[in-house]
C-alpha cells in the first residue's frame, strides 16, 4: 500500500485512514503517486480494473460496486453551434450509481474499509456525498452513518436513509463538523470518507482516465469542473500527472475549476495570485452543493491550478440558471446548477478570448438535476392547460 | 424498412408511425422481425451500433444519443444469501440518461423522428416517459409536446419542463388519451412515440442483448419484469425470439410479468387462463408509474406470455415496499417502487416453489427512486437529532 504524502512539505505517513492530515502543515494527504511505471488494461471489464496500476487497491470486488464509472463522453453540437464554442463535450458523471461522482469515490473509500475489516463507516455531507455513502455502504453491508446539517431538505434525508443509513441531524457549524467527524471516527474506529479523503480523490481519477481513453490519446485542451471541497478536480489533476509520469502522454489539459461568486473562496484566491485561500463567511449561492466556505482541499487546488497552468473562475447565480438551462433544451442533459457552472465557465473564458475554435472542451457534469427540483423556474416553463375535448384546438394554438 | 404487423392476425401494414393499429384486429402493431440471420457486433462501441443488425435503425447517430445501456448487470448476494434465494442479479436500468428504461425506446423512435424528416414529437405520460421524449427530444432539436394527466406531480412536470418541452395538463380519461393523440398527431403531423410505439419497443429489446452477452451465452432461467402498457416485457420477450431465430440461442428464459395488485388487469387475465384482458375501473397502487387500467399491449403480452411459457403476477403494495426497503438497504439499489415488484414477485415465485436454488433469475429495475420520494416512510428511518457538543455522546448512543 502506497503511503499518504504531503504535498507542500513531502513528508510521508502510513496510508491510515483515521489519520489525514499533515501534522506539521495541517493539510490533507494525498496518496503518493505510483513509483512505477502504469500500465491501462482496456480490455478488461471493470474501470477499477483497467486502471488498477494507478490506484491504491489491490483487488477490484465487484460485490462492493454498484456499476460506477464508464459514463458517456457526448458532443454536444448543438449548443456549440449556436454560441459558437471550440469543440464541446460533456462527461456525464450523472450516470453514476446515485447520480453523482461522488460515487467513484466511495466505491475506492469502501474497498480500502472492507480490506482493512473496518465495520463502520461515515461521511459528512449535504447531499450527494450522503446518498453515495449510504448506498455503497448497504451494498457492502457496513453500518453507515452520515451526519448532516440541520437545514437538509427531506428529500436528501430520505434518499440516504431508504439505505438503512443512520443519519444525525447535527446543529452547529458545518465547518466544524468535518474537522470533528474525523476526531471522533478515529476514537471509536468509524472510517468518515469525506469530501478530501485520499482514497475518495483516488477514485476520481478515474473519471480522467476515462475521458483519456474515450479521446484516444487526443487529449482534451481545457476541462471546466466544479469546486466546492477541492477532491474531485485534485483527482482530476493528480491522474493526468500520473498519466504524463507513467509516458502515456507528454501534455496535460489546461484545467479550470468553477465556483459560484457566493461560494469561491478559490477563485478568489486564485484572481489575487495567492496561495493560500481565506474562509469566507457564508456560501450561499445557488449551487448548493458547492456551497463551502471553507474548502478543505482548497490549498492543494491552488498549488496545482499554479503548476499546471489552470484557472479558478467564479460565475454568477444568473449565469449558472442559464447554463442550466441551456445544457437542457439544446442537449437533453438536465444537471444540478453545481454542474452547470462548468457550461458557465466555459462561456466566461470565451468571453475573455482564451479558447480558440480548435479547442476541445470538457464539461463535468457532476450530478443530476433530479436531486434539486426546487431551484427551477415553472414560470419559464411552457404549460397549457386543457381537456381532452379541447386538445386539437389547444395544441394548433401552441404548435404553429 | 421492415414492415409493421399484427401478431394476431399475421396482416403486415408499411411502418408508419402514423398508422400503429392492426385496422382487422384493433391490436397494437410491432415491427416485423429481421427475416435474415443477424449478427452481434460486440467490438463496437455504442448499444445500438452491436445490435443494429436487430434494430429498425439503418445507422446510429451519435448525436440523438444521450449514451443510454451498456447498464450494469449486478450480482445481488447480500439478498440471496439472506433469504435463500436462487442467484440474484439486477439490470440496473435507472443507470439510463433519464433514470429509467424509456430512453432505450426514446431513442430508436427519435432515430425514426429524424430520418423520415419528422420535426414534431410527443408522448403521453405519467412521469418517466415525459422525461425521455423531453430530453431526447431538446438532444435532437425536436419540438417536442408532452401531454400529462391533471393531477402529474410538479417534480415530474418540471423535469420535462426544463428540456424546453412544451406541456399540456389535460382533464379528462387518461386511457382516451392515449388514442386521441394518436389521432391529433396523425392529423397534424407530430409523432406520438407511446408506450406501445413499435419503434420504442424495438429500443427495448436492447436490455434483452445486453443481458444475452453479459450472461457470456449462458442465459439467465427466470427474468422479472414490471408490466403497465406491456411494452418493455413485450421487447424483450421479442428480443429472445429474435436471437434464436437467428441461431444464438436455443433456450429462452421464463419470463416472468409482474403487476401491482390494485393496477393488475394483464395478471388477472393470465390467472383465470384467458387471452384477452377486461380493463379495469381504477388503477391506483402505490407503484404510480405502472398505475395502467387498460394496458394498450395486454393482449400482446398474454400472447407471448403462454408462447413463451412465462408467468404474470400481482404483488400487493405492502409487499412492493418491502421490497423497495431491501434492495436499498441490502444491495445499495434506490428504486422506484414499480421496479420493486421484480424483487417482490421473486419472493412469491421462491414461496410457490418455482424456483430453484440452481436458477439464476434477474430482476430489470426500471427507474430510479429518486423520482418518488414521497412514498417512503420516514417513520422507518433512523434519525437522531444532536449538536456538535453532544454529537459524540449521541453516535456512541446509537451505534453501539
Amino acid at each position: 500500500m502506497r503511503p499518504f504524502e504531503c504535498i507542500f512539505c513531502k513528508k510521508t505517513y502510513p496510508p491510515d485512514p483515521f489519520s489525514l492530515f499533515c501534522t506539521k502543515c495541517k493539510e490533507p494527504l494525498l496518496a503518493a503517486s505510483p513509483e512505477t511505471t502504469c500500465k491501462i488494461h482496456s480490455a478488461r471489464e471493470y474501470p477499477l480494473e483497467k486502471y488498477i496500476d494507478f490506484l491504491p487497491i489491490n483487488e477490484f470486488s465487484p460485490g462492493l460496486s454498484l456499476g460506477e464509472g464508464s459514463t458517456p463522453l457526448l458532443k454536444l453540437n448543438r449548443l456549440r453551434d449556436e454560441f459558437n464554442l471550440p469543440y464541446l463535450y460533456a462527461k456525464n458523471e450523472m450516470l453514476n450509481p446515485t447520480g453523482s461522482f461522488k460515487d467513484r469515490g466511495t466505491v475506492v473509500a469502501v474497498h480500502r474499509a472492507v480490506s482493512m475489516g473496518i465495520q463502520q463507516i461515515g461521511t459528512v455531507s449535504t447531499g450527494n456525498m450522503a446518498v453515495s455513502t449510504g448506498a455503497y455502504g448497504a451494498r457492502a453491508g457496513l453500518k453507515t452513518l452520515v451526519l448532516v446539517s440541520e437545514d437538509v431538505s427531506d428529500e436528501k434525508l430520505y434518499s440516504a436513509g431508504i439505505h438503512g443509513t443512520i443519519l444525525f441531524k447535527v446543529k452547529g457549524d458545518y465547518g466544524t463538523l468535518f474537522y470533528k467527524s474525523l476526531e471522533i471516527g478515529k476514537k471509536k474506529k468509524i472510517y468518515f470518507m469525506n469530501s478530501v479523503d485520499p482514497f475518495r480523490i483516488e477514485g476520481y481519477k478515474v473519471t480522467a482516465f476515462e475521458m483519456f481513453e474515450q479521446f484516444k490519446g487526443k487529449i482534451p485542451t481545457h476541462i471546466f469542473v466544479p469546486v466546492s471541497s477541492g477532491g474531485h478536480i485534485i483527482g482530476l489533476m493528480k491522474a493526468f500527472k500520473e498519466l504524463k509520469q507513467s509516458g502515456l502522454t507528454d501534455t496535460y489539459p489546461v484545467f479550470i475549476g468553477i465556483q459560484p461568486e457566493k461560494a469561491s473562496p478559490i477563485a478568489r484566491a486564485f484572481l489575487k495570485g495567492d496561495l493560500k485561500y481565506s474562509r469566507i463567511r457564508k456560501a450561499e449561492s445557488l449551487a448548493q452543493s458547492i456551497n463551502n466556505p471553507a474548502p478543505p482541499g482548497g490549498n492543494i487546488v491552488l498549488k496545482m491550478i499554479y503548476e499546471l497552468n489552470g484557472e479558478v473562475l467564479y460565475v454568477t447565480d444568473d449565469e449558472i440558471r442559464t447554463a442550466q438551462r441551456l445544457l437542457a433544451s439544446y442537449e437533453g442533459l438536465f444537471c444540478l446548477p453545481a454542474s452547470a457552472t462548468s457550461l458557465a465557465g466555459a462561456f466566461k473564458l470565451k468571453n475573455d478570448k482564451k479558447l480558440a475554435p480548435s479547442d476541445r472542451i470538457v464539461l463535468i457534469l457532476t450530478g443530476s438535476g433530479i436531486k434539486n427540483i426546487k431551484v427551477l423556474e415553472p414560470n419559464k416553463m411552457k404549460v397549457f392547460t386543457t381537456s381532452l375535448n379541447k386538445l386539437d384546438r389547444t395544441l394548433s394554438s401552441a404548435v404553429i
